[in-house]
């Protein structure tokens, strides 16, 4: 695991519908914000998550943890950064890290697998494998980023 | 639109995370209620909504409406009453009541078209014809099913 | 229901989530993007909503319709055109559009109740009933606008 | 974390709604199912988490985490197994594994804090205590389970 890849920043601000009756965002939607943190960051390098699915290649989560620090609530203005920590063969790694006014409110991370259409795991494209290995390579020292086949 | 026509009954239990900081389910998990009476409905009825969409037949919601009475809360035990009160064309229209103990909570409709897998409004296949045509008979006196061209 | 009423805009992304099997937004979720259009307009005005509940007024959806003209897909970037049509002693009423490039998608609305903290109607604090006034007051010849008592 | 002690089973029928554009179940809905896990095993131990927060006491998720191993789709009916696999002090822990027809969907686990109604960690009351300690019981030889104070 990578610790000084470049961090992705994008905002979200909390709606009325995701705080729960302890008035706080209910867990779930962390998911959700991760989700937007890294297609936001893939759309700021010109790669539309979208059109990616489009094309034919499903990034499928297959793991995903949260460590939840302290509570968000109904309007807050979140930061969401967002940094692709691995890149190996079909497996890419995302971390995050939610903050309130720079306070650290939670931190988690998901692997994606790159699918076919139908849910095997195949390479992704050759533009997105080089744009992955561009955002991991910002990691001094990165030893992880390889180009194993499947 | 009949007033008749017998109602289907399912129950979903209120979950959690679709409260919200009033303490009370927000108002657009009705929606998913009132969804979910229809497919039950269908279900119980040998149609399963998966399959008549997998065979290229989509029932796309083009309007819907809720009329909110008194509120629901975590962990109620509601009844969704779903009757199917016109099929026309490509148009169904199913009506609801959302009930906890007997007591109503809220009304509400949605308009559905029967659609191809491009989304252009098509006539639905004849078994779901004739299913819709089923329950609308139900309904003494009806006159609004038709068998009008689109 | 006042028809030349200043409409306020504001914009929302598409989420990943938000999109059905279909491959367009779930319809639950336009009540989502209507919550954030009117409360974005209120925050616009200089009142948080989320202020607003905590001072002890709730504003309960006692209402809403939608219509669906065309679908809205994954990463479209949508706006929403939010304006107050009527406010009359305990009642608020909102309509909204919701376009992609200019295109229309859907039309909605919402009956909001005002109520205290035990979801009780009464009438809104002055500072929300001048704010609802004078929003309402750019309807030229709005007749609707009324200190009716609850 | 024991390894022994007995799932209880609940189970849930997937929603249209739950299902993404991929046309499996969006995986912050796994987050849900959990929930509704732990809180059907409480209300056939006798004990409504509706009631155990309204007398003050609430579990705050702290820490969670899912593997997905295959996707589940619209209309499945899925089998939540929960179990609890520490109760310590303030914390407690939950195991799930997802299952239709017997084959494995996922697994995942929550750490739930017990708080008061302001979100500061207290010990959940004796009732509580016993409930979560008979649970835990039942995994033969268990260790972790501990009176010790915050």
């Amino acid at each position: 695991m990578g610790t000084s890849a470049a961090f992705h920043e994008t905002r979200v601000r909390v709606r009325y519908g995701e705080v729960d009756r302890m008035g706080v965002v209910h867990h779930r939607h962390y998911l959700s914000y991760f989700e937007q943190g890294r297609t936001e960051m893939l759309r700021d390098l010109g790669a539309s998550y979208r059109d990616v699915e489009d094309s034919g290649t499903l990034l499928v989560v297959a793991e995903t943890g949260v460590r939840f620090v302290r509570p968000a609530g109904y309007e807050d203005d979140l930061t969401i950064a967002t940094r692709l920590t691995e890149a190996r063969g079909v497996r890419v790694r995302f971390e995050y890290e939610l903050r309130r006014d720079g306070v650290l409110l939670a931190t988690g991370f998901t692997v994606l697998v790159s699918c076919d259409a139908n849910g095997r795991p195949k390479r992704p494209p050759p533009e997105l494998v080089a744009l992955f290995r561009g955002l991991h390579r910002k990691d001094d020292g990165a030893t992880d980023v390889q180009e194993a086949a499947t």
